[in-house]
């Protein structure tokens, strides 16, 4: 409790004087569920633990912070406005409702496909075990949206790329055809250990190029990132009065 | 530390002299995932909750328990062989590699069917968006391969049904269809708020027909399922020498 009081003063203290100060940020974190009925469903391994480190990361910097989670096992982060979800079209709306922000981070592993239709009761199997025909329809591209919004598109948009083979070139690929301004690019093979893991190991991708970052934790990763976001934040043209 | 060293004594003193001395229990837990590629999968809600805390009061009376978990997000009880898989598949190499065993009771919900293939590579959207097609294949049936066992049937083997409809009459027939002698059934529609949550409220089916129990916390449902084991292993037919 003591802990919590002490961090809750510094995160005061940054959201007035830290570097962020006054920066809207909007994250997206975790994995989206797609039901197929009442009890099953489609989903991936993102545990949204970097999504939460760079809300977290933010945060400490000062930035007012949304983050939309789909469903993962994490405990809400401390002086961040927390938004859950569960499924894609349910993240996409919660992540329009909270615009305008200055910098958007999605990170959450929104699923590409989801079932076409929901059964309201569980489907059964039947005496022949005939396999269900599962129809898969595409889920709306938030990334892109945002990237695209006529009226309020953020700043700065950082896109995340999970990636299990030619990381770097289907990453810079990612960047140009969503239209975000940075693109943080994962190896997520199952070797890496990274995709539900602590550790990340990145690349940043801008317009200037590619950085290689070595392995470290989902924090500092987080860190790290949020200080290229306080320097971009510095240099900005001044907002017309 | 002291409370598990308490807790470590007493399990000794029940495998010892508990009404479930000598008895080897099989149980299984939790969902299974079926992987469509290196990060999607298609999973269900159950959380696992019910079937350890069989585990765990089967444990308490005395038995020998071997539980074969899926991807849950629950701590390894004490005293209990833990064997944790992710597919159904393995999960059926790790149930047959239990036996034999006095009792098995299926709480795991078992995916009724996985992705015909499992691509090595993430599965990229296309341009033109077209959805992949996700073709499903019945998993094995893990309840009705115990049930039918040429060599190794358990003595008591207990089914699991989450239903959403019908309830009672799905689980009649789910039981005489798998060939289990007890089954234990619930209503998981989401209003019921039981799939992933703390209570259960189910009805026992057995030969003598249907008993319908009260709502109460799945450690309850656990202890009561525990003792009609223990009223079922001591009316047993003693064993050839």
């Amino acid at each position: 409790a003591i802990r919590d009081a002490v961090l809750a003063f510094f995160l005061r203290a940054a959201r007035e004087n830290g570097p962020l100060s006054g920066l809207r940020a909007l994250v997206t974190a975790g994995p989206t569920h797609e039901p197929l009925d009442p009890v099953r469903y489609l989903a991936n391994r993102s545990s949204g633990r970097q999504g939460y480190a760079i809300a977290q990361a933010l945060a400490a910097l000062g930035a007012d912070v949304t983050l939309v989670s789909g469903p993962v096992t994490l405990a809400a982060p401390a002086a961040i406005r927390l938004v859950r979800c569960e499924t894609a079209q349910e993240m996409q709306a919660h992540v329009m409702q909270a615009l305008p922000c200055d910098v958007a981070v999605c990170t959450a592993a929104v699923a590409d496909w989801r079932p076409e239709t929901e059964a309201s009761q569980k489907i059964k199997k039947t005496a022949d075990m005939r396999a269900p025909a599962l129809t898969l329809v595409p889920n709306p591209d938030i990334l892109a949206q945002l990237c695209g919004h006529a009226t309020a598109r953020p700043g700065l948009v950082i896109g995340f790329a999970a990636e299990t083979e030619t990381v770097e070139a289907h990453a810079q690929a990612k960047r140009l055809r969503k239209g975000c301004d940075w693109l943080v690019a994962n190896d997520v093979s199952p070797q890496t250990g990274i995709m539900g893991g602590e550790e990340n190991e990145v690349l940043l991708i801008t317009p200037d190029g590619t950085e290689t970052w070595p392995r470290m934790s989902k924090q500092e990763v987080a860190a790290q990132l949020a200080e290229r976001v306080a320097r971009w934040w510095s240099a900005r043209p001044a907002r017309p009065l």
